[in-house]
């Protein structure tokens, strides 16, 4: 039987190595959380991405430098943590002096703004992939988990969702001059990872993750790591204008539902703070909103017109090819 | 023109990113140094492996896993620090149950015997290849670094050299039955890092680092990073029963001086403290060889019979195909 990506996390990181007691969080969640001997744990976590699956081959050189780097801030925003430094393992099929410049043009550009030095790292030759290890700082009491979620929260998402997927469609197409591709393409290649909201989640999410896989797949981790339900509305679910245009409402909103790449923040809160995620949205800039409501009932329900039940066809993606 | 491997490493890191007063050692020696407020500071490094480039195609899957943790434990040895805990990323061609096993199996046990947790991880599809951030323990002020090597120190390497190079020559060839080729391949597929070493020479060592990439230029990057220069003798390159038996003399010592993957340590210690070296090696047991002389002329020498200097043909390997 084949693994499923997730079935195969959990088996490789179950149980192994030695246990240590200053590992708060181990391997779960978006980032691990290690003591430190002081009020803030470090948050780390690592993300690869190879040419081909996680950026197309041609893609350009400096939104790869900024991706790699985007995709782990979003792991720590999900986290709630501040970025701090962080480690880069490039592989090249060989040296190319211009590729080269421009990862290390957008890498740097999104490490300045986030105040992210780069400490250390290794060069090997082989299929171009990059995997970049992030560590950051969050109070552990304080840390945003999957596992915090009950009956009654609302389920918020960041910004639109969908952009991601329907950006890469186009750029596979060729379209990228069409009407909003730009703007979808850049989505997909310069995702903007949410530290500044999950910054201000501390204390108010019940739970958080960040949207990579998809809507469905990892809101669904939320589900399972706290033991319940949920149930969400398809018409609520935030569609950038490009996205409609490009796509169309239904297929955007099977994009927003099932598309990765996302990097918006997924969390939950108890309905009677919902004032202070719409002062923290005001305060951002930065659009939430409420898409549905955590229940007792295990799995996730997807409500469609008139509240009708819709079939979870394609739940997110799984690298290696089968559906969570 | 092409750029050798060091030059990229160099123009990657240089600069990139934001600057932090915490980061006390950056890119350029075994492991970064951060500040984290305690007395030791955190000792981060990284390393990843390509298969059929830093392992053969038809490794054995639990040699691998011993494999990543080994080359990191033993970038932390370079810096005489205790290790703690690691993030794994991990690209694999499609889920393999029975070479996962033995991957775990490989890791496990060497993160048991030096007592590292595996706290992350990410797990991609692609050409097989890992990627392992591994941190540890180190004070600041006692920690091996490579640009401290003076006049007159003198230059000592651990355990054998070229067995890994051997070892690799004789497993291409499928020559794995002969006599002491075993021994050999085990010296390839289950380096042993020197942590012990590298903790006992703290305060002792005035520089170190790792040989993966041959003695004479990881030697020589301790001769660049000090500003200073070194005449080894090449009769005593310390050789395996099993490297001479397999290779004969000349081969051998061109191995030891120039093959990649043994993993020992190289250090300079002031000559007035060599008695220390030699009670380490009894209380190890583990030999500890002197080599030769760091002076105060630029570049490395290699003295062989009668004292003559004999060309540096081939300095190391480089990953991107010139010699360093």
């Amino acid at each position: 039987m084949a693994l499923s990506e997730f079935e195969l996390i959990r088996q490789l990181s179950d149980g192994l190595g030695a246990t240590r007691a200053e590992v708060l969080l181990g391997v779960g969640d978006d980032a691990a959380l290690v003591d430190v001997g002081q009020p803030e744990a470090l948050c780390v976590c690592v993300d690869t991405m190879i040419a081909g699956v996680h950026f197309p081959l041609d893609a350009p050189a400096d939104s790869v430098g900024h991706k790699i780097l985007a995709v782990n801030l979003s792991d720590l925003a999900a986290m709630g943590a501040r970025p701090a430094w962080a480690l880069l393992a490039l592989t090249l099929p060989g040296p190319d002096q211009a590729w080269l410049d421009g990862f290390r043009r957008g890498l740097s550009a999104l490490a300045a703004e986030h105040r992210v030095a780069v400490i250390g790292g290794d060069t090997t030759r082989g299929a171009l992939s990059i995997s970049l290890t992030l560590a950051g700082w969050v109070e552990p009491a304080q840390a945003l988990r999957r596992g915090g979620a009950r009956p009654d929260d609302l389920v918020f998402v960041s910004g639109s969702l969908g952009d991601a997927a329907a950006g890469l469609r186009l750029w596979q197409a060729g379209r990228v001059g069409q009407n909003g591709a730009a703007e979808l393409a850049d989505r997909l290649h310069r995702p903007q990872p949410r530290v500044a909201l999950g910054r201000a989640l501390r204390g108010l999410a019940t739970a958080a993750i960040d949207v990579s896989d998809g809507l469905a797949a990892d809101l669904g981790h939320i589900l399972a790591a706290s033991g319940v339900g949920a149930a969400i509305d398809l018409s609520a679910l935030p569609l950038s204008e490009a996205l409609r245009r490009g796509c169309g409402d239904a297929e955007a909103a099977v994009l927003a539902l099932s598309g990765g790449d996302d990097y918006e923040l997924c969390f939950t809160v108890p309905p009677e703070r919902e004032p202070e995620v719409q002062a923290i949205s005001r305060e951002l800039g930065l659009p939430l909103t409420c898409i549905g409501r955590i229940d007792a009932e295990p799995g996730l329900r997807v409500l469609g017109p008139g509240g009708r039940h819709l079939p979870l066809a394609r739940a997110g993606y799984d690298h290696f090819g089968r559906s969570a």
